[in-house]
């Protein structure tokens, strides 16, 4: 078997460690170029001893030739807006097909794009925008197979998204009035330093932050429009809240029921809408989903309860921020671009 | 100074060993009867060595003379429905007062009381319940300061009722559509053995729980009435969930604006509505409420975000469980009904 | 491939649950019987939502001859002494091969046994224990080849036993004097009901327990009097901690040196007498072994360093309990017992 | 009855904060100045939310000469080594009383300082050590109610020598062979940016740090020595870990028992050595301490264990490193220094 060649630039943050540890389980890939401005010239066991006996491999600077001379695929583990112009560059690279795992390319809208990220496309990016697949395999499947730029979802978009998507896709609730309250694990701010995210300040604690303007409201709100039918704005309101846990997200979504379904209805209209989606679990009404079944594995668990006294829906959704909601989702992508099993070093 | 005497029905459980810890730090009162089911005979140093040195008493079986002939108040910590018969087995004695800690005299009709918490009143507890006061001290104070039977709240109610009350007391918002997504610590489960409560299930964990029917929507949805002027019935969507924490509430309410108000706005009607409240925080708009801030206090912290993207405002109210949720609470009215400063021993 | 058929009686403790969680990753595994007293006749997937869309079979009661007829290999995951009668049973069956998690045959002397366990071994026990293997396959993986019931060690022992095993082997440090002290996290109390296992008990806390007489002592004195040569008696002062965390073993142990060394030369004593292990990870003096590093892992990493003030050598070993201190050492013994490569499913 | 004026040079620090959270119970004291190099000019409630409602005043820049006009006492909250100028400075100013929370008067060997420290004492400083008290009032209190400068004890030492005093005093142990296995809460750390201290790095997590030098065991062995007798020599080996939880430490320590004696003479020699310290606990030798119990007090509770297998005694003792580690035993040194009672503002 011929191995694929791997590169990873920004290898030393979560998602970039996430995504070795899943692909040092792939028999199909090998890793060529770990790329890291803060730690280039080291050896990736200084950083992460957790890989000693299993990868012995220097940490390089970025280089987008030698990157593009020793790559199938690239996988961009960078924070938003430092993306935008690696990936426009690699893109350019013939045969090199990329991951993107920042918000740059996700917004189809560069307008949109702007507004929330505060930051303004170039043309040539607008030009590598248009390739772009939003990287959710459940929704996208038959494009990501054909891709060369996927942008990876958002972790808590991923839980919320794949949470609602059957119940606006089937018209069951209303598109108006949707509330999202989200909790993350604080692997989600990523492995910058800032005092907030110290042990002492997180633990025992629990907080809302970003209240009103939460970046990852654009990229649902596109997508929930799409699933709608595009036949109107889609507005929510969405609350993220940091746990005191490393990894794991928890949405619980309220919509307005529109057609009278109870909960045994809901559980068969999702089995069906995700029978081809082997990373989504819906649950029984007999139980609820909880972070810790989705612990480090590539799984979207859902489940609902109908509450007939306010005539809402709520669901429950929950996901591993690192790897369905990040590296895990990023590596089921590159299985579909590859033609390898969807599930090929997942499960 | 004469003391008063005061005994804890239920002294092992977790509202029943804060309670302790609160009453240690008062200087006016004296402990006398401590009561435990499980325990009686064992010192309570034995169940709790923290409070070695601090305090050296016996448990005893529950003996309603007794305890009446050498109480000034009796706290009952006992779990709903046990709380019935006690409480108006005790009410009966002259000069005594009584603060109870459980569900069973807060919900004022008998027939609501009885559908949540599958339980009935008995025409000798109907009585009682009229006597007995919601012990909101932000709501009731000057009822509270006369009563002799105080029905201490929830936790969950404690935080949401105070978050939002300002906004129904003025019509701020619809009082249809609310919203109360809401996180406890484990605390909140009392201290029965529970697989579910166990370290390695709880512990980078997090769930929701009795998703449509936790029996604290009735004394929310009560006050809640009471609040809008008893004009319409008002029912919330309330979702508890499970926090990896010790302590600590914090839940976020979403309402529907019917009035145009800024966050200023909502600061300057929040602090007048709460201007006698001494244990009622009011953040700038500039910072939101942490569970950390009220650890261990008698605090209610509230904050808010008016979302106008969709028309709603976000309430963020926290408190710990044990106390402004339990504990300190009940000790907030001791020193009320005593004429005691309100927050002696409290801060 | 031909498949081995693979049973598990205690299936729904920790260890049993996550033998069947690694199991599900071997391809050369089918697992046939999982048996469990408590939950017999419910699905898996009821007790451990996690092994949704992965296995989907029924717990079933004990049946030592329908077990035999359809196992190659038989995981005892049960409590210390409960084992004893069920592995003499299934070890008289001809062609099964026994994997044993408990203590039971670890402890060559029975009247040792007896002593640390209070519970006798029987005459036909006696003559099973006598065909036992003390499963650490870093010290006896060519007689485990070999063997048709492995006694698979302890979780502190692991630790302990790999951590100064190549200073007694060598004699660099005295036999008296060792001092063991352990930290562990909660799992491995198992998943009984106990009041001290509750989150709001072990959350925020650490203690000592078992501070003298820990059972785990035995098997570690006796793999240490092998180690050194079998000239004299070694006794520990070993004290366990309970860590709030789900899993994971630090042990710190202190030596007195014997022979001048220093951590330059530890390290390469340490990498020669493990060259033939995959599993152990032995760490350049600069750098400390940490629980984190091993989670989830089948390794056993070590650090050290020369307290030149006082003569010490002091050991700093961790593994995960339940993988390498348990279930993951266990299918490590499988994987040598079947001619399987010793690391298969296992990284 | 009249205030005295404290003044806390390091009010942001967590020993800062916790300064400000006790003295704000203790009625016979005003906080004059609050001294923040970090935040000075903002309000303490913006960097600690904790105290709105408690306490209203703006952080200052440092001031010698404002701070010695009005305080009385002076507590310095500040990093080892940057304590030395200014604590000489400000011991120059008649009537001012003060509390030093750092390493810098400690040592009483300024050579040995150097050695520990890598910083030199001035002519200056020197002088004024020789007036500096080791400030551990259960074995100094008549000498500190004298004095005008504590040197407040490190929180492993204050655990440390604590839980060993007895047996060093009676002789009851050899004074060679020490072993001290101590285990710190993350607060230990301060409040300084370091990846290390990220929720996510040390959240499950445990470790061993500093394994052979760290610099606490300068004023353990000091002080050991002192105790012993001065007539050798005491070295210890000693191992700081890192616990996931917020605050607490637990030491073990092993010596070599020199008399016999069993568990309740134990009990009894200590109880009799700490019969005027009231926050010391002695506990009964059926249990053991915990962290937990002395959460949030100044208590240092100790426990026994005689392993007789080999000779060994065993002390288990824990204090809230912030409190009775840091700055409730400052308060606790204050109030000896002013005649008040020991215990104001800590029970």
């Amino acid at each position: 078997m011929k191995k694929i060649k791997v590169s990873i630039i920004g290898a030393t943050g979560y998602s970039g460690r996430e995504l070795i540890k899943i692909l040092l389980k792939n028999p199909q890939v090998e890793l060529t170029n770990l790329v890291s401005a803060s730690y280039a010239g080291k050896n990736i066991n200084e950083i992460f001893p957790e890989f000693l006996h299993q990868l012995d491999k220097n940490l390089i600077e970025l280089d987008i030739d030698k990157i593009s001379a020793d790559s199938d695929v690239v996988f961009t583990a960078l924070p938003h807006t430092v993306s935008l112009d690696i990936v426009t560059d690699l893109s350019n690279r013939k045969e090199l097909k990329i991951i993107d795992l920042s918000a740059d390319f996700r917004i189809k809208d560069p307008d949109n794009y702007a507004f929330w990220y505060k930051k303004e496309h170039t043309e040539k990016s607008k030009s590598v925008l248009k390739k772009a697949v939003y990287g959710l395999p459940e929704l996208y499947k038959d494009i990501i197979i054909k891709s060369s730029l996927v942008a990876n979802p958002g972790c808590y978009p991923t839980s919320v998204i794949l949470g609602i998507a059957p119940l606006l896709k089937n018209k069951l609730v209303s598109p108006k009035g949707i509330i999202v309250d989200s909790k993350s694990g604080t692997s989600g701010a990523g492995r910058k330093l800032a005092l907030g995210l110290h042990f002492t300040e997180c633990n025992e604690n629990f907080k809302a932050y970003k209240c009103t303007m939460h970046n990852h409201i654009s990229e649902i709100e596109q997508e929930l429009f799409y699933l709608y039918g595009m036949s109107e704005d889609i507005k929510i309101s969405f609350t993220p809240h940091l746990l005191p846990i490393n990894r794991g997200i928890l949405s619980t979504s309220y919509l307005e029921m529109e057609k009278n379904v109870n909960e045994n209805d809901l559980w068969e209209i999702y089995k069906e809408f995700y029978q081809d989606a082997p990373f989504v679990r819906i649950f029984n009404p007999s139980i609820l989903p909880e972070i810790k079944f989705v612990n480090e594995t590539n799984y979207c668990d859902i489940g609902f309860a109908v509450d007939s006294r306010v005539n809402k829906i709520k669901i429950i959704s929950a996901i591993d921020n690192l790897v369905k909601g990040a590296s895990g989702q990023a590596v089921q992508n590159m299985n579909l671009m590859f033609g390898f099993p969807e599930e090929s070093g997942l499960v």
